[in-house]
């Protein structure tokens, strides 16, 4: 289907509406008005420029309730038949970029059942028998945003997927990790892509925890009281998918949480890009050198011949700023509004499709980048080496031989110390000069202050030892695996 | 002018630091360090005026952390038992207020430490073995913020509660439904009621969710990769009650999307909050007249005599913005940081605090005012009177006369527009006027335009008929039931 | 020209990607590159989807340029020439929307710098001398702004002069003053529309205040270091307008505050509109009836033939979210970002344009909307009629018969309390009555018991008094032609 | 156990309250009322706890009133003397910590109102004559937020002249240019200092254009219609040194731009100072270790003994999330407030009071910092020579020697590649291997590759030649200079 989200971010009031003005109110609403609509107003008020992009989720909602019109004998079976061909006939035009939108018809539900009258007559106007545009835009907004979830939702995974594998692959390269990015103690790579991964596991939790919320059919809710017409909600919820319906017509309308929720979801993994994208940008520098970008994922400079820039970590970073605006914007929209529904709800779907694209986007630039990574480990060993990235190990070496913790705490400090004034690293010091500083040192101290013996040490679960690392990044896959077959089934 | 507020939102560097600051390094961490600490830096980087807070969270933590590393003979019984009863003493000065939080020891952490040595002597200096204060203070954020999430929780479940009775006992009670502020349908008060319960239904259902992922256990990452003790994390979890423990180190000492998926829950409720304080403040003006708030909810003016201005709410309404403010600043104090912990983190805490804080005292606010609401039952009934309410049972009626809805709708607009012309509602019409706009009218029309007959036809599931009300109420308080049940098995 | 921003929020990449892709590395800095960029890569980078809405400023700033170049002998006079002829060829071709923008060269700079070559072959390579992307789009944002800051100042003061206008017409139109939603005391519709006024004006302030340093020239910078080149930046920076040229050349390339500071404008300018429409909005309620909106700012219901929605103000009202999340958007973006230009910058652009596009849109509708509106006195004098509106005169009279005002006010206090109870205001009470509340009051308090003696008396500058609003209204309005005269002159 | 927290964000509503509630109304607007205020309610909803911090501000307002009232002799001098005499003796208990702040008698104003009745009796009373809270608050923040300003302000010049001097000094000290984080070019130390003071002089400017709409007096719109009092707003005025008065009565008491536009003000000035704290972050990293930051400004970590961690800029860059927060906590407060004042605006205070203190904090910690960093400028130069930073520079003799820019940069970036491949910066090549690549290199490319030939060539204004730079940094000195003489005059 053409793409309809790309129109405008705004319609461009003043021209698109002085096409469509019409002399008399043309509106399905226009019984009571005398004075037709101000072209300016019209343009500025109408959301078809963006709300087109939902016309398959109109149609799907309306098929559903049309045949549920016909079940409960509200409508005739040859009206339904008609309704059905109709809505066929439109969907191919919209798909074949034919259908001609119409600011003047306000928008994406108007056009359609405008359009759908003129193709079928008379059953076109009984389609919004006891339903309201305000339970049609919130039930098109939660299939629409059910579907995303879902390609969202399985993005997410395969991205886990990748940071698995490239954990697996460099269980045992060791690098320096870092706390106020000053070299801390060494770390593999690989327990580096798992953390990156573990976030990832939890915004697939609360995605998959605001689904529930987005699942619930308004339909029935009409206007704002419901409709005394004797619909069959579970009929047409069951037709739809959904798991539940609401429970109150006055919130159906008026609820836009799960939109919220799901920018909320969105600003916390957009967060985690803009950390990941921090760590490459860090890592590519000539300063780290730390990994590898594909030229492909770079682009370089109109006027430095020599550049070569991390560019889509940069605009995953600065993406970020994009999403959480959206989710102030949503938070923004509803506060202090009365019940029930109100025209500012119009302003809901521009932030959510850009969120929803935003995130589509970046899920499938970051994984792409993921997969083609190359590491450096000289580089890493090196910048691990020059650290200092072994004192706590010879803090815990010192516990073991009877100190206080905190009384081996300061006798590192000071070893520390030593060699900042002195150069080199508490590694390269002479057994007697480590004893100069605590007498219970002994030669086995070596092997403590290896990086490989540091990281073989931590290897309690969670740890950074290549031996747990390896563990995390297959329980990692079998993790994604069992959701996929969830998927499936 | 002494500065009440300099010692509590931030502190008062200048002031408090001068009179802590100590010619030589008194930092637990100084063995390297050749310079004192700048007095003005000392209390510009320290927490311990706000994070005191946790102090009981801090000894929790600590003891389950020394119960497991005697159990696992990484100190001496004796050790564990000083320390227990260290802790306890300074758990008692705490309480009694008699505890010297020094700036100079810079957070809670150290604060409880640094008294425990001093009590207990050697045995407190090995209490941080196998531990740092990143994981430490992660664990002691969490067990606040469960205590805090489940005593919310069940504040929703009574604030709920308190809706659900006044939606049972005015479940017949007619008011205007509003769309766009402007009379649509007539509704039920009890089902205007059970829509702020729904939309708080799920406020709870999102914070139920957020609770899991609070709820997981980091001790045992010490710094950022773990440590080389072999603790038994699966006891020290066990202890304290979390459900999970962490599985990647580095995640879990800079993994702070609990605290923002929080504030984004608050941020909701507060949304929500918004709502019905707006919806409270228009009923209680002079133009609506629909409810009475008490006196106590309420105060006066100090220039005009007669105000009784409705506070509570409009505060309510106010403090949205406050919780808003704080999911921005934890979403933007963890934007690109890199891993693992960082300073920035300490950021996290005032935001969550204050959080917590306007949340509950907004609920308990908003339910004790709920239950003394008192309704006027004439004032909404004259009000939907006057809005032509019924016309759309109008068009409903005309369409079971065999008109398709649109047109019937165009026939009841035109309707309407007379009336507005010339004075008068759809119901004050007489036979004759009403057939002049469509000849199928009958008799029977006027039982169509009764306020009673509108909302008693919307009986679908999910709609305003009292009946359906009534009902509703009656699930919502059962709702609340079974979760008080879950609360306490 | 037509208008680009009638493109998509985002590009989709995937296909237009697809497309654009070219199996050799196309770009103008592929030099040291040995690999395509990936097709998916090539769209989520490329900019050219929203940024050739700068074109005509891209050209504009390449002309001045370019003249400069000439002038100091960089390039020959027959290059300029042929620059100048290329590039009013390209800019003929993309007003006639024949231009063929290209996402494989990435921006409009690239595009148009491509074209250009293609026509007038070595002279179009020479243009870029001296000059980098960075400087260039920094340029083009800052002529574009600069324009759409014009554009915007000259709305606001029309607005401001529609607001005059009805204020002079409706000076002495009383109608109930409120705080906290309750009747406070009369005031005078003007001296309403006044209030809106002074809020504008401030508004105005701070947009003139920001144009200054919006229009300083980055041009000459560079890359970030500046250049070798014998540029002469004080004839560009006339060519082009600038008042000021940019002082260091690492902060020019990346500086991005002068949008942060149109987007806060932006963001006080819509809270004040929303706070306007929610005023509008109550008004034109039913409960209301203060004024009324013409039906072409107004749109029907679906499903409610009766109903008449203030649809221009709420959405104003809504897209409040909108323009505050653009600039929450671009403070996250620019927070951290180390010097000098990052990729992330990119995102700059989207977010403004749309904040411009709202604001213009949302003065335009604002404007004509409140130029239309009729008002209702009889039911504002209702209004202040039933709200004790005039206690506060009566207590000012006691003042006036010698008690201390707090006295006085307890003494008002208790009236009201009366008149709550018995029925009835305060001008209704027999003189006796009042004389039981304090024997000080006499029969001149009749008069000042009235709607007119109260408004009357509030004869201070900035008072409501109609004599007052009167001035103050003529006094906006010449605030206003001073600033037509100043913008001609 | 005592939280204590609970007296400092936030009144701790029950306690606090607990002990204040009387049985009957004691506010003093309580006239109407005939119920004692709940005790929880009164403690949520009084703002004592936090606007006490105006005091001060509230007494200087109460003194210009009483003057110009007994000046206009709506009181007598008598009364005034004893008005003088009893707020001098409150001001006194207030400085001694003595004074009884009561939660029963709501905000400051009351208090002092209070005790003022309570010291000199009747004419206390008569103090809020022709006054309301709504204008005295407004008063009171104006008058807290100029000194504020005027502190900011200073504090800005201090921290613009401490780079300016850093600039000075190291104005010739080569460094490598970032663009992407990637080596661009070569720049001066004291170049990339100036670009820091750049923004903060945008920043300084804001402050300013802020001051004079913050400088405006509300007194005389007593609770929004203005006073039939015959009040001398321009010696009330003249009193308190304000520039204007406000021009209506409702904007007046409602109007709180001037504290939203401090906050954007603010924000922008965070968001610069996490850059630069990213950078200093960045380069007291091993990986960069460009600069040092004095032990002092550093803190340790409390498990391994070798860390420095940049606690101060960590800490700066955190508290950005802080003030993005406040200012999104304003801007959703006044979002669609009715006027005139609603009890929502009282959250004013909070993030005002909050930003103030951040950023006077931040200042302070800064410019310390700035003035003791030391460079390393051997690891400047052996970065920026690693990183072909003069590729720009050979583009451009390549230009100087006939080539279209275009094609030399072509041409370099081969040469670049070629580098990549066999290791070796351009400057290393032999010149037979440099004209391998373009014939037209000749012997004097040699000077051009150099890191001094690179800046020096960068001389236009605004760039990073060192006699340029110098040049700025003394421009710099003086634009403050001028300032500072400016503020005492």
């Amino acid at each position: 289907m053409a793409d309809p989200k790309d129109q405008s971010t705004q319609s461009a009031p003043a021209e698109a509406g002085a096409s469509n003005a019409a002399p008399s109110n043309p509106a399905l609403w226009g019984g009571r008005f005398t004075e037709a609509t101000d072209a300016f107003v019209q343009a500025f008020t109408a959301s078809v420029t963006f709300d087109q992009r939902l016309a398959s989720y109109d149609i799907q909602g309306s098929l559903a309730h049309a045949k549920m019109l016909a079940a409960q004998s509200i409508i005739t079976d040859e009206d339904y038949q008609a309704i059905v061909g109709g809505l066929s006939q439109i969907s191919a035009e919209i798909e074949r970029g034919e259908f001609q939108w119409s600011i003047a018809l306000e928008d994406v539900h108007m056009n359609i059942e405008s359009r759908l009258t003129q193709l079928i007559g008379a059953a076109g106007k009984k389609l919004h028998t006891g339903r309201s545009r305000n339970d049609q835009v919130a039930t098109d907004i939660r299939l629409f945003l059910r579907d995303e979830i879902d390609a969202i939702a399985s993005q997410l995974l395969e991205t886990i997927a990748v940071l698995g594998q490239l954990a697996d692959r460099e269980h045992a390269t060791i690098m320096p990790g870092f706390t106020h990015l000053q070299t801390a103690q060494p770390v593999t790579f690989g327990h580096h892509m798992l953390a990156w991964a573990e976030m990832l596991k939890r915004d697939y939790g609360r995605l998959i925890d605001s689904r529930a919320r987005c699942n619930s059919m308004p339909l029935g809710s009409a206007a704002l009281a419901g409709t005394p017409y004797p619909l069959d909600r579970q009929m047409t919820m069951s037709e739809l998918g959904f798991e539940t319906m609401s429970a109150n017509s006055l919130d159906a309308v008026s609820d836009r949480d799960f939109i919220i929720e799901f920018c909320s979801f969105a600003s916390v993994l957009m967060m985690h890009m803009s950390r990941f994208s921090e760590e490459l940008i860090l890592w590519t520098s000539a300063q780290f050198g730390f990994i590898n970008l594909p030229d492909k994922f770079c682009t370089g400079s109109s006027i430095m011949p020599q550049k070569k820039n991390p560019d889509v970590p940069e605009l995953l970073r600065g993406k970020t700023g994009r999403v959480y605006g959206h989710l102030m914007s949503v938070l923004t929209l509803m506060k202090s509004q009365p019940l029930a529904y109100n025209k500012d709800n119009q302003e809901d779907k521009e932030p959510l499709f850009d969120t929803v694209d935003t995130v589509r986007n970046s899920l499938t630039a970051f994984r792409d980048m993921m997969a083609a990574v190359t590491v450096n480990p000289p580089a890493m060993r090196q910048a691990v080496a020059r650290g200092f990235a072994t004192a706590t190990d010879l803090a815990d070496y010192l516990v073991g031989k009877g100190l206080p913790f905190r009384d081996a705490h300061e006798v590192v400090g000071k070893a520390v110390g030593w060699c900042v004034e002195h150069g080199g690293d508490l590694s390269d010091l002479p057994l007697e000069q480590l004893q100069a500083f605590h007498p219970s040192i002994t030669a086995d101290v070596s092997e403590v202050l290896t990086l490989e013996g540091s990281v073989n040490a931590r290897s309690l679960p969670g740890g950074t030892a290549p031996v747990r690392v390896a563990e995390a990044a297959k329980a990692t896959l079998a993790w994604v695996e069992e959701r996929r077959v969830g998927a499936r089934s």
